[in-house]
């Protein structure tokens, strides 16, 4: 017998026959003898609708008044989970974040959780419940309702996991796991058996969908498995866990892309000590997330500094560069929004030389021009065209291996 | 200086204009100098679409998880007014019933106020924000969600005025007052300027829609006048208060009629001992309500029974009459659901005899015949036939003058 906790998205829980078959899925894991704690996300398009309502009424809502309302939707849908089990003939109990006390710290609209008292949760295990939680939301040390922000129903998941010590967290989602790219754009694309928590931090920051960076986080400090799996067939999903109980040897686990890039680039920027401190303290005033930067070597004492920005920022960001360019005497701004980050993951990066270089000759191979390189312990970045997108993608997916199944390492 | 809790219902709240409207209207009475709690129902239509969700998952929700879905509505109307009271530049905070702290009993979907803690509310009144209350919502001893069940937003109005010891409670609805009756019927109903408690408590109990039993019981107990008044204009409306603080000196004050009642009558029941209590005690197991009893003299050692009860209990209420007919050997059973109770209240019937006898007079100069009769130390009901309901109210509405404006008492 295990403690399981389970989550289930909008999607998932987005009409009443839906959470009749959440409902279903619950019972069958509690059958089994396990103990099980399910946590539930708004029934999908609710948040919007909360949102807009919001919004309606004032275009900038005040945090603390934003999260009293959207966590409203979570709130229906554990209830209508817990009549659905209830229905049918097993005991269920729905949990708010208040009434389990998720304590997060204040930052409405984006709280992190500070801690999680597991007594209540326990209490209605012992009593043989199902403990339905409300994902996405915890009370501050005021008594505050609080939001966690973008997959933050994820985040409560393995949070809850890690505190109860459960034995297994399960994120069903709409997809069938992790998969080496993405299936859209690459036939070849393969599910993942396993994943390291590293590299599922990678894939989730570069720009894969399937869990948010936060949870992957917390199930990483508390060691706890995640199985990322579908919830509309029992198939056997994707493992994100320790690096060491990966079994599978590779050098890379992934392909990723990041279309919503865009590239600035200030010339011939006067080569003086400060100057990169004078542009890039007032884009960072103006809460802009700059990803890369690149400075090439001076030449004649001056050089060219280019970096990028998520594209939705892009016009706030060129505002900003633009005084801060005159200021320095640079010569001109320019702008594109036409590339695209191509990425490669994979920890075994870490033992093995030549990945990176193997990466920009596979795209040379096609003709694809790199326009910039970042590389960290376990990913190699390069921004190209935007049109080269899918071709990068799927000539590394099948340079690096990654459509075919891996032998098991020798034991 | 005073202390004010505000209630304002569902239609007053049923969109983001009219809740633009309350905000305005809760900011001028905070520039006036007061301090302010506001409590809101769910938006118009919004508690209906939470009931239907929930009974489209099952037939009989159960009625903790009811209550954790039904809150929801107040949830999201007290974070919108919040945030347009804040809109016109003024502090607001909202307060959730686990929030201010409403504790109530376990009767899930109406349960009882046991006690309110003023202090989250006190705190905030002091730091200046106007303090905006869900209604209809509690919190159980357990940390369970609960709620008030109908009128239960009146009800949490009327108790924070009353702990809080507020100076007034205001009660904004979509009529202009209190009537002396029903004006869709009666052209010359005339709004009352006030009206004691007791008269209130029979006004809701008999059918007059305005204000909600509960919440009447509350303020007659905590000595708070309540002031009943429109959301739609700044007109004066009814104060609902202690009988010694009304200056005019009727005898009746307002004329009311229920036309959802059903007469049955058990003919030539046999006059021994027990026969009532073999007949009212499998109905009240059946837990349908029996408002008037009429035993008649007995001839010849039998008598006729006759009682009422609210039509849509009358089916379930012969089945179990049948049976307890046949068992005491009384000779058939009779229905009628073509009758009204006509009643007029008035404390001013404590002290003056033959108001009965007037209605009564009136009524048969009429022509109407009167079926059953009940009284109290404030009221008199008649039973008549349904067909004479609005000419009944109109006679008696005149007879004793309600259309006209009182002479205060000489002081």
């Amino acid at each position: 017998m295990a403690l399981i906790v389970q989550k289930f998205g909008g999607t998932s829980v987005g009409s009443i026959e839906r959470i009749r078959n959440v409902a279903s899925k619950a019972v069958q894991t509690r059958k089994a003898g396990h103990d099980l704690v399910v946590v539930v996300s708004a029934m999908a398009g609710e948040t919007d609708r909360l949102i807009r309502l919001a919004r309606e009424m004032v275009d900038k809502p005040e945090g603390r008044e934003y999260d009293v309302m959207v966590s409203t939707g979570e709130q229906v849908s554990v209830a209508l989970l817990a009549m659905a089990i209830q229905a049918l003939g097993y005991h269920a109990v729905s949990l708010l974040g208040f009434q389990v006390r998720i304590i997060t710290d204040s930052d409405f609209t984006k709280a992190r959780i500070e801690s999680i008292d597991t007594a209540a949760i326990t209490c209605a295990l012992k009593k043989g419940s199902i403990v339905v939680v409300a994902g996405f939301q915890g009370m501050d040390a005021g008594g505050n309702v609080t939001t966690l922000g973008r997959g933050g129903s994820d985040t409560t998941a393995v949070a809850l996991a890690g505190a109860l010590k459960a034995d297994l967290c399960e994120i069903f989602t709409d997809v069938d796991g992790v998969y080496t790219t993405d299936p859209s754009i690459c036939p070849q694309a393969r599910k993942l058996d396993r994943i390291a928590y590293d590299e599922m931090l990678e894939m989730a920051s570069l720009g894969a969908k399937v869990l948010h960076t936060r949870s992957v986080e917390f199930a990483k400090k508390y060691a706890i498995p995640i199985h990322v799996r579908s919830s509309l067939n029992d198939n056997a999903g994707t493992i994100v866990t320790r690096e060491d109980a990966i079994m599978e040897k590779v050098l890379v686990s992934g392909v990723t892309y990041d279309r919503n890039q865009a590239k600035i680039t200030i010339v011939k920027v006067p080569d003086r000590p400060g100057t990169a401190s004078k542009i890039f303290t007032p884009i960072s005033q103006a809460s802009i997330n700059v990803d890369m930067i690149i400075q090439n070597v001076s030449e004649d004492g001056f050089t060219d500094l280019t970096f990028t920005v998520p594209e939705t920022e892009v016009s706030r960001a060129l505002e900003v560069v633009s005084l801060a360019a005159q200021d320095i005497g640079a010569a001109t701004v320019l702008c594109n929004k036409d590339i695209a980050k191509v990425s490669i993951i994979g920890v075994g990066m870490r033992s093995h030389a030549g990945v990176a270089a193997k990466m920009f000759e596979v795209l040379a191979g096609e003709g694809i021009n790199i326009m910039m390189i970042s590389t960290s312990e376990i990913k190699v970045s390069c921004v190209v065209d935007t049109k080269y997108t899918e071709l990068a993608v799927r000539v590394l997916h099948d340079a690096f291996g990654l459509g075919e199944q891996p032998a098991p390492a020798a034991g």
